[in-house]
């Protein structure tokens, strides 16, 4: 039996998204041939509509509705502080914590040559050039958070070497890393336990 | 930071899906901000129109592009024969094999009564009538192949005590059950391996 074009279309559609398998995409598109028309529409609409009732921050390359983004324009938020992260949706991770009152800068990926992707490929320069500017006169901390990952560190490595030639007194800090709240030694694997060791604190 | 309306929109759209939590739905929608916008115009358009360029069939209920399904109008197939599965998905399933050449029935759901799903809410009142009708009249055996769960044996129990009463020469069967191919009986459950052995054939 052919699949209907309709269907066909929607479930390659669903398989481009990452983490979606041709069977994931399956269910889902069958599943939604029970949900009501409007709410069809609604996500159509939402979809279509995601990247033009959005933009990039032309300072912290945070998406947001305005620009600058409301966090670059908060006159409470500390700019003596940027914290460097890879992806937008890791600033919501960092805010709700609600223990950093600093700014950002979101380079939009890490530097992995597997994927093809270099320093050119992110919003390396515009931080460069960020810290070179008038704004950057006043950063006297800049964060990077990047993910713990070979290609999150390999990024980390890159930027504070690019950082210190520009500006040698700027302090350049890395997230804390060691045991995650919760977690039980047993099961932490060796790398974690080796940075617990190096990273430990006096009580 | 609030959400920009935009984003927050698409994430509560994927999480309407099911097996969609409030992570991936994230993940997904700041995936699609990397995305060219014809793409994003192409997989709304395909869920705009994924109910408007599909229709039920009136005969057998599975979901095609026109009416009677390419199945139901096929002349080669037999219509002795009457396959009664749960979705139109598991058409596909069935047709990838290239076994069965009879038509089918698709229920749209099992009877799952903590769901508030009845009888009345599938199309197996369509089914009795299609039974009792002119092209009824030809049918030989009618196949449950509901899934083994919970549901789908209810389904079927109901379904067979019905169609029985409706035509007592009818035959009525059920898919086998048993071991699937390349499984360990080491690891298979004691409910597959009970129903293996009820099953068991002369070789």
């Amino acid at each position: 039996m052919r699949i209907p074009k309709a269907i066909r279309a929607l479930i390659e559609s669903f398989e481009k998204l990452p983490g979606i398998g041709p069977k994931t995409a399956q269910r889902l598109t069958y599943y939604l041939l029970h949900v009501p028309q409007t709410e069809l529409e609604d996500f159509a609409e939402s979809l279509s509509s995601l990247k033009k009732d959005t933009l990039v921050c032309s300072v912290c390359k945070n998406v947001a509705e305005g620009n600058p983004c409301p966090i670059c324009t908060d006159r409470n938020r500390d700019e003596s502080m940027v914290m460097v992260v890879e992806q937008p949706l890791n600033i919501l991770a960092i805010e709700r914590t609600g223990k950093y009152r600093g700014v950002y800068h979101v380079l939009h990926g890490s530097i992995n040559p597997l994927d093809n992707i270099g320093p050119d490929e992110l919003y390396i320069d515009d931080l460069l050039k960020r810290m070179k500017g008038s704004d950057g006169k006043g950063v006297k901390e800049v964060i990077i958070a990047t993910n713990p990952t070979m290609e999150g560190e390999a990024t980390a490595m890159y930027l504070a070497k690019k950082l210190k030639i520009g500006n040698g007194k700027l302090k350049i800090t890395r997230l804390g890393m060691g045991m995650p709240t919760g977690a039980d030694l047993d099961y932490a694997d060796e790398a974690t336990i080796t940075q617990a060791i190096e990273g430990r604190r006096v009580i």
